[in-house]
């Protein structure tokens, strides 16, 4: 391994990787929240870790949005209600029952709402990567999401990411640029209680299963 | 906070949190790599940790594929020469020029090749989460990828994400199941160098952003 010029490479020891470990076995979708409030410095020292994530062609397309104004959020959790209630129809019988009692999202106690968007039109990286892959400009953003969300974790901050919301409503109460699209709706804040397993396990709802890796 | 029962929650000191931010900082989309192979177990120990991530209604959608044969290798190889020779044209001049010149894998270099698909017919969540927005399911795999991403590159292992290939030859080539889309094309093994900007800043092709944050 060679480096020519600047800062030397860091190397990560064994106690570093297994805290690591920690940190990614501990991170959970969150649904409750203490009502304290989280600086805004915090949340923009954690985007500008985040923004260090792979995008393709380094375009950078993630937009972040915090949603304070309180009618915005409600049109948000309007949404979020029609989506459950047709959601909930889906199922029948003792799953509809299981579904019905599940917390899905901590929109009314999360004292940060978050929207994160991909600009599908951004100029930056000039397309490259992009040809026979365009859904990588939002997979560029989920990779910003995952990282800010490890790195919340490390702060002890928690987020749930609510995808049961109509994206289309969610982007017309927020006013954004039209070539914006919704990646993710985020909730931040302190929460009420730690878990290693997620909340889906502890209510029977879904398993933990087998890595699939296969050989071709 | 509270916790009732089960392995205390972690905290994460200043300590980490720096060499977390060195990670993230030090993290690379890595073209040129070393001949010397990549273990088995490591790869494996990588992948139960990336199966960590947040998935969509707990579905853990994530399907790694190890590539070793040479003719599926030949293929995807073809493929990206096809789609770069497209994606070329679209480009004139000086930046024609300048794409041209770029190294964007080391699809032959690589000692492992990982494909990773979404299994977009999971029973796993039962639907939770995905009614009105299915790309969940593949935003997931991504969230997992760039875990391993980070988790890699704790162990001095460097990966390249390849887009610039037609994913539907891709997954003709590795013969997947049909619900599988794939998601990303990985080249991984021991990068010859390391950086802390990525090779696009250094060739001039894309400069760092500034952090996009608005209020509404």
């Amino acid at each position: 391994m060679t480096k020519a010029k600047g800062p030397a490479p860091p190397t990560f020891d064994a106690a570093f990787k297994e805290r690591f470990r920690d940190l990614v076995l501990w991170r959970r979708d969150v649904r409750r929240f203490r009502s304290d409030p989280v600086d805004d410095a915090l949340l923009r020292h954690l985007l500008e870790l985040a923004s260090r994530s792979p995008s393709v062609g380094h375009s950078q397309p993630w937009r972040f949005v915090v949603v304070n104004d309180a009618s915005r959020r409600a049109a948000v959790a309007a949404s979020f209600r029609r989506a459950n209630v047709s959601a909930l129809e889906g199922y029948a019988g003792e799953q509809r029952a299981r579904y019905a009692r599940l917390k899905l999202e901590g929109l009314n106690e999360a004292p940060m709402h978050l929207a994160v968007f991909a600009d599908e039109e951004t100029p930056a990286g000039n397309g490259l990567g992009r040809q026979t892959m365009p859904e990588t400009i939002r997979y560029s953003v989920v990779a910003a999401v995952q990282t800010l969300w490890l790195a919340a974790r490390a702060e002890g901050l928690g987020i749930g990411w609510i995808s049961i919301v109509e994206p289309d409503v969610i982007k017309e109460a927020l006013d954004v640029p039209g070539s914006w699209t919704l990646v993710a709706y985020l909730c931040i804040g302190w929460p009420v209680e730690e878990h290693m397993d997620p909340e889906l396990e502890r209510q029977a709802w879904e398993a933990r299963s087998e890595v699939i890796l296969v050989e071709r």
